[in-house]
C-alpha cells in the first residue's frame, strides 16, 4: 500500500462541494427556452378499455398548451419498457401513462393533468404470480407478450444458464422458462445424508432513489434526432433505445449523462423514447420529470420473486446437490430476471450435481426492472438459510460449513469459465474473526440472536475509453464516457494522478454528452471502475509518456531520465533542471508550437470477470409479543480486491447494507387483489431510516484481482446481498424461527413464533 | 485527382440546411436560467476624465437590475485588448465602455444604458499618427504604453524580423520600432540602374462581419471559474485569457465555441474577460451582444498604415534592392502589426538587399487587431504598384518581370527557413494566360485598363489533434477543437472519409467545449485545412485500423485482407464474407464485448509552412469627369495546393476578392480630429454589394504541397491581399495615374487626375 501515493489514500469525493452547495445542476434544473413541462394522465386501472379521453377542460386550462394521446404520436409499438409508449385503446397497468399535458409550467401541466377525464371500461386483472400461472387465468397479453430485452444484461445478470425459451406455446402468461442441470441431481439427493429445502417469498421492492426519474428532450427539426438530457446510468444506451424509438440513426441523437441523485438498476431507459417523441411531434423542447407518486407507480421496481431452494450434504459437510426452482412476477413487460435468480442460487459454492430452474410470468402490474445486485438477496436469503439449516442439521459450524463448501480459484464458474483469484474463503476467515460474530452465543444469552451470511456477485464486463488532456495550468482533465452513480470520478482521479504523477487536486473529471465523450458502457453491474479504471490508467500513462517525450526534446535528454516531481519534469539527479508540467503543455498549445498536443487515450475491454463477495453478521432482539426485529448491529466485511477511495468503498458498503435491511425488514410493494398499489407514496412505502438501519460496521478485505487496477474489484452489488439472509439467519438464532418471507415485518414475525 | 472518392469533389457545406434555414444557433440565441442582458455606456471622447457616473435614472428604470462601473469589478489592470475593462477616473478612446447596464431583457439593458449620465471633463486627443509623432504631442499614456501581446501571430503574422524593441525609452506615442537589414541597401541602390519608390497610405478598414461580437458567460460560484459561449475564433485562447482575467486555472474555465457568423481575425478576444468578470461579479449568467454600432465603435480594426516602398532593379530586370518603411496607427493599444507589414513587403521577391523598418504608434483611437492577412493589402499595393511602375522604366512586360524575380522552392523564406514547394510561379503563369490579362491591350482601346498584382502568404502552424468515433450506425464522430469560420468541416469530412473509406455523409462533425474537445489552436492564419487536416486523416485512419482488427479477429484473417466497401468490411475477394460497420463499432458498444471501442486519435505539429499566393486580374473603366472607379471585371487565379472541396475554395477566392474591392474602392474608418468615428454606421461604412463586387471570376491552380492534407495548403488569406494592388494598376493602366491611397473613392481619383 505504502507504494501508492494515491491509490487506498481516504479521499473526499471531488464533487462534494458542488452537491452539498446545490451547486450541481440536475436535468430538473435545466431550463431551456421554450420548453414545455409535461406531466403524465396515468390509468387508474389495472386492466380496463378506454372508452373516452376529454381534455376540453384542461386545454382551457392557463398555461396548457397541448394534451396529447397516442393518437397524436407515431405509431410506435412499446416492445419493451424502454420503448412504454401511452396507452392505446386499453390500458393494462395502474399508472400507465394514457395522456401527456405540456404546459409552459410545471405546476400547469400538473393542474391540467388532473383536469383530463378518462372514460374507461374495467375489466378483469391477473395481479399476482398465482393468479397468473392459475388454471383458467385472464391472458395478460392476448396477442402475444412482447419479446423487448429486458435490462438486466446491464447489471451483470446475464452470467450464464439457457436463453429463454422462445418457443412458440399455447398463449400464456408464462413468459419464460429456463432449466439448467448439471450432473443428476436425483440420484444426488438420493445419496444426500442431509437435505434441507423451504420456499422463500420476496416482494416488489422499490429502488427509490432520492432523485425520482427525469428527462428533457431538444428536438433537431433538421434530421429528426434530437438532443436528451437525463438522469440515466447509460447515456450510450439511451442513445441508441431513443434512436430506434424515433426512427433516426444513433449519431443523429445526442445525450448528455446528467448527474444522477441515486438510480440503483432503476434509471437504465424507460420513458426516454415517449419524451423524445413528444418532444419531435410538438417541435419543442419537453422536460418531463416524475412525482414521487409516479416514481412509485410507473417505473421498474425488482420483481416479486418466489424461490424453492434444496441442499444436499454429505454427512462430513460436503455440498452434493444444489436445486432452485424460481417464479418471478416481473409485471407487464417480460424478463428475465428469474433465471438469473436460480443462477445465483447456485453460483458460489461447489456442487457437482444442480438443478436450476426459474418461470418468468407477467402480471397487470408497472413492470420491473434491475435493483441493485438484481434478484440477489432473494437468491441469498435462500441459500444462506439453508446453509445455516444444514449446519444445525450436520452439528457443524455455520462458517466452517460454508467454507468447506466455497468456490476457489480455478473452480468452474457460471459463466463457464474458471473462476479467476477469488476471495470468497478470505471474506469468510475474516467474518469469523469479527468479535460480532466470536461473541454470538454470549448474544443468545442475552435473549438476542446473531447471523451470519455470504453473498457473491460475479460482477460485470464492458469495453470502454478514456481520454486524458494537460492543460496549460497543470491540470490533467480526465473524460470517460459513463454517468457518476457511486463516486467513481474520485477514484478515477485517484487512477489518473497515480499513473501520471500528479496530485488528485490537479486532475479534473470532464463530463461530456455523447457525441463528445469516448464510449462508456451504462453503469451498472459492479464494473465501472473495475473496467474503465484500466482505460483510465493508460489515457494517463499516454498522457505522461508524451510529456516527457516533449521534455526529453527539450532538454535533450532520454525520457527515461526524467521524473515528474510537484508538477515538474526534472532531469533525475539534476533538480535545477525542470520544467512546470503546464509549460510543457504550453508549449503544444501555441501558434507555431511544434509538439503534439498532450492528448492520451486508453481503452480496455478486459474478459477477465473479478468476482467479489460480502459477508454480513447480523445481531438482533426480536419482541416476542409483537414480533418487532429490532436491529442491533450490522458487520458488513467485504472483498474488494484493492479499496481505491476506502471512503467512497466504504460507503458503498454501508449504502448497500441500509438497502438489505430495508429488504429485510420495511419495504414492499404492496397491491391489492385489482393491482392497485397501496404503497404509493413514502409514507406508505417504508424504508429504513438513520436509526433502523444503523450502527453499521465495515471491514475491508484485499484480494487484488488479476486485471482490476491496481487489483480492485467491484464493490457496488456485494453489500446488498446477505443482508436479508443474515437477519433472517439471527432471527432464527434469536426466536428458532426461520422467515421466508419478506420484508420481516412484526405481524408476520409474530405469525412465525405463533406458529412455532 | 481520379484517385480520390471524395477529396477535390465539389460538396455542399454539411451545415447548410441547418444555417440558410435558421435553426443553427449562435451566440445570440442563447438563453440561460436567470440570464441578465448587458449593455455598454460608452465613451463619447476620445479623452477625458470621467467626473461622475449618475446610475439612479438607469436603475430606477423597469427590467433593469444593476449598473456596473469600474468600481464594482475586481481591480484587473487591461494589459491589451483581451484584457479590456470598464474605464477608469479617464476615457482613452471614444467608444470605451464606461458603465455596463444589466438588465432582465435586452431592451431594458439597452433603455438603461440610455439613461446613464457620465459627465465627463474633456482632454486634447490624439487621433492621427501624425499627430502621434509630432513634437511636443499628447502623450496618449502618461505612464507608459501597456505591452500586452496583441494577435497578429495568431494570424500567422510573426514570420520573421526582430521582436518589437522592448528598450527603455523617453516617453512618446512610439509603442516599438523594428529594422531588419540585410545585404548593403546603400550600395544596392547606388548601383541599381531603375529605382521606383512611392508612399502608400490606408486607413482603417472593419472586418464587418454579418454577426456581431457577443459572448454568454455563466458563472461557476465553486471556483471562481465559468462557462463561457461565444463567437469566437479561439475558444482554447479564449479560455487562457478569461482565467488570466479571473485569475483562475484555465481548467476551470471552459469555452463554447459557439457558430461564428463571420470574424475575419476580429474574433481573437476582446471582451471575454470583461464579461466574465461582470458574471462572477453578480453571480449570474450575463450575455452581451454587440449592437451594429458597438460593432463599429469599441472593437478592433485594421490598422491605419503608411508606407514607403522602394525598389531598385538592374536593368535587366534583376531586382536587387527593397526597401519599406512602415507607420501603424495601432489605436489604444500596441501592436506589431507594423513590422509585419513591412516585412510583408519584401518575402516573396529574390533581393540581396533588404531594409526593412517599421514604427508602431498608439492613439486615441479604438484598439487594432487582425483582420484577414493583416497588413497585407497595403504591403502588396505598395511593392506591386512598384514592380508596375518598375516594368514600365525597365520597358519589360509585368508579369515577366514579377517572374524573373519571383520566390521559388528552395530559396531562403522570411521565416529563416528554405521555402518548400511554392507555385509562385506557376500562379502567375496561369495569370499570364488569363483571357482578361491577354486582352488587356484592347481593353484599354476602349478607355478601360487592365491591372495584374500578385498576393503571397506564409500560412500559420500550430498543432492540434482530432478524435474519430464510430458509432453502431455506421456513422464516423468526427471531433477537433477550433472553431469554423469558412466550411473547413466539411473538407474535414470529406479528409475523413478518404483517409476511412466511408461515404461524406457517413461523417458527423462534433462539436464539443474546451473540455471534450481535442486541442486545436484558433481559426486563423490560413491554418485550420492545413494543419488539423493532417490530424482528422491520422484519427480516421487509427479508426479504420481499430475497424479491420476487429474485423480480423471475427473472420479469422489478417487485417491486410480486408477492404471496407460501401459501408461494409469484407474479406478481399469475398463479397460474402462481411459485416456492417456499425456492426463491428457495435461489438465493443455493449456488455461484455470483448474489443476496445473504436476510438482513434490522431495528432499533427507539422513545422513546415505552405505558403500560397493569389494573382488577380482587374478591369476598371474610370469616369473621367466624377474620378468614379467602375470595376467591370475581376480575375482570381490562386495556387491551394489541393483544393480539397472545390466548393469552399471557390467561395473563399470570391469572399476575399469582395473584401480586397471593399478595401480598394469603398472602405474606411474615417474619424475626425476630435477621433469621433464618422463612419459609424453601415449607412455610412461602405461595403461593396453584390453589384459593386462582381463579376468575379475564379481559377484554382494546384501546386501540392509537402505536408498539408493530400497536397492542401491554406486559402483563406490569399485572395484579398492582391485585389487593390491590382486594380490599383488597372486604374494606371486606364489613367496614367498612380493611387497611393485607399479607398479609391471618386474625389480622390478626381483629385488624381487633375494633378496628371
Amino acid at each position: 500500500m505504502s507504494d501508492f501515493s494515491f491509490v487506498g489514500k481516504p479521499t473526499p469525493v471531488i464533487d462534494g462541494p458542488a452537491k452539498v452547495t446545490g451547486n450541481l445542476k440536475y436535468t430538473a434544473d435545466l431550463k431551456l427556452a421554450r420548453m414545455l413541462h409535461a406531466r403524465f394522465v396515468l390509468s387508474t386501472y389495472a386492466h380496463a378499455n378506454i372508452t373516452g379521453v376529454d381534455a376540453s377542460a384542461a386545454l382551457a386550462a392557463p398555461g396548457v398548451e397541448r394534451v396529447l394521446t397516442c393518437d397524436d404520436l407515431p405509431d410506435v409499438t412499446p416492445s419493451s419498457r424502454a420503448r412504454l409508449m401511452l396507452a392505446r385503446d386499453r390500458v393494462i397497468f395502474v399508472g400507465q401513462p394514457v395522456a401527456i399535458v405540456l404546459a409552459d409550467n410545471a405546476a400547469a401541466a400538473a393542474d391540467g393533468a388532473e383536469l383530463v377525464e378518462v372514460e374507461y371500461e374495467p375489466l378483469d386483472a391477473v395481479t399476482s404470480m398465482d393468479e397468473a400461472v392459475a388454471e383458467g387465468a385472464n391472458i395478460v397479453w392476448p396477442t402475444g407478450i412482447p419479446t423487448g430485452a429486458g435490462d438486466e444484461a446491464a447489471h451483470g445478470a446475464d452470467t450464464g444458464g439457457e436463453a429463454d425459451d422462445d418457443e412458440e406455446e399455447e398463449i400464456s402468461n408464462i413468459a419464460g422458462q429456463t432449466k439448467m442441470e448439471t450432473g443428476d441431481i436425483n440420484s444426488a439427493f438420493a445419496q444426500a445424508d442431509v437435505i434441507v429445502e423451504r420456499t422463500f417469498d420476496t416482494p416488489m421492492v422499490h429502488q427509490s432513489s432520492i432523485e425520482t426519474q427525469g428527462w428533457v428532450a431538444q428536438p433537431n427539426p433538421l434530421n429528426g434526432g434530437l438532443t436528451m438530457w437525463g438522469s440515466v446510468q447509460s447515456p450510450f444506451g439511451v442513445r441508441q433505445d431513443v434512436a430506434d424509438v424515433l426512427g433516426v440513426p444513433e449519431s443523429d441523437v445526442t445525450v448528455n449523462g446528467m448527474p444522477v441523485g441515486g438510480a440503483f438498476g432503476a434509471k437504465f431507459g424507460l420513458y426516454e423514447g415517449l419524451v423524445g417523441l413528444v418532444a419531435t411531434t410538438v417541435g419543442r423542447p419537453v422536460s418531463l420529470i416524475l412525482t414521487r407518486g409516479e416514481e412509485l407507480l410507473t417505473t421498474n421496481p425488482a420483481p416479486a420473486l418466489r424461490i424453492h431452494g434444496k441442499l444436499g450434504f454429505k454427512g462430513d459437510g460436503t455440498l452434493i446437490a444444489m436445486q432452485s426452482d424460481v417464479t418471478a412476477d416481473t409485471g407487464i413487460y417480460p424478463s428475465g430476471l428469474g433465471s438469473f435468480a436460480a443462477m445465483q442460487f447456485a453460483s458460489f459454492y461447489r456442487s457437482p450435481n444442480l438443478l436450476l430452474e426459474s418461470t418468468n410470468v407477467v402480471t397487470n402490474k408497472q413492470s420491473v426492472g434491475a435493483y441493485r445486485a438484481p434478484t440477489s438477496p432473494t437468491a441469498f436469503m435462500a441459500v444462506e438459510t439453508l446453509f445455516d439449516e444444514a449446519a444445525a442439521a450436520l452439528d457443524m459450524d455455520p462458517v466452517e460449513l460454508r467454507l468447506k463448501n466455497a468456490a476457489r480459484t480455478g473452480d468452474p464458474a457460471p459463466d463457464g469459465e474458471d473462476f479467476s483469484v477469488i476471495g470468497m474463503v478470505e471474506t469468510l476467515e475474516a467474518a469469523r474473526e469479527h468479535p460480532l460474530w466470536k461473541n454470538r452465543e454470549e448474544s443468545r444469552s442475552k435473549g438476542r440472536g446473531v447471523g451470519i451470511a455470504i453473498g457473491g456477485w460475479m460482477g460485470g464486463l464492458e469495453p470502454g475509453a478514456s481520454v486524458c488532456k494537460l492543460n496549460r495550468d497543470g491540470v490533467l482533465q480526465v473524460q470517460i464516457g459513463t454517468a457518476d452513480l457511486s463516486g467513481t470520478p474520485t477514484s478515477f482521479a485517484q487512477l489518473a494522478a497515480e499513473a501520471y504523477g500528479v496530485d488528485v487536486d490537479k486532475v479534473r473529471f470532464v463530463y461530456s454528452d455523447t457525441d463528445s465523450a469516448p464510449y462508456g458502457g451504462g453503469v451498472g453491474g459492479s464494473k465501472t471502475l473495475y473496467t474503465l479504471g484500466n482505460a483510465v490508467i493508460r489515457a494517463a500513462e499516454d498522457a505522461r509518456r508524451q510529456t516527457l517525450a516533449i521534455a526529453a526534446e527539450e532538454f535533450e535528454v532520454s525520457a527515461e531520465d526524467l521524473e515528474i516531481v510537484d508538477g515538474r519534469v526534472q532531469v533525475r539527479g539534476f533538480p535545477d533542471r525542470s520544467v512546470a508540467l503546464g509549460d510543457l503543455a504550453g508549449k503544444a498549445m501555441t501558434f507555431g508550437g511544434k509538439y503534439d498536443p498532450i492528448h492520451g487515450t486508453g481503452s480496455q475491454s478486459v474478459t477477465d470477470r473479478a468476482p467479489s463477495f460480502c459477508a454480513q453478521i447480523a445481531e438482533v432482539a426480536v419482541d416476542e409479543e409483537t414480533g418487532e426485529v429490532d436491529l442491533l448491529n450490522l458487520a458488513v466485511v467485504q472483498e474488494v480486491g484493492r479499496a481505491i477511495n476506502p471512503l467512497t468503498v466504504e460507503g458503498q458498503m454501508q449504502g448497500g447494507a441500509v438497502q438489505g435491511v430495508g429488504w429485510a425488514l420495511y419495504e414492499e410493494m404492496r397491491y391489492d387483489e385489482e393491482g392497485q398499489l397501496l404503497s404509493g407514496s413514502w409514507m406508505d412505502y417504508a424504508m429504513p431510516d438513520a436509526v433502523q438501519a444503523s450502527p453499521i460496521q465495515t471491514q475491508i478485505v484485499e484480494v487484488p484481482s488479476v486485471s482490476g487496477p491496481f487489483g480492485a474489484r467491484g464493490v457496488g452489488e456485494p453489500p446488498v446481498i446477505p443482508t436479508v439472509a443474515a437477519i433472517a439467519n439471527a432471527v432464527a438464532h434469536a426466536t428458532g424461527v426461520r422467515m421466508t418471507q419478506t420484508p420481516m415485518t412484526a405481524p408476520r414475525v409474530l405469525e412465525a413464533l405463533k406458529g412455532r
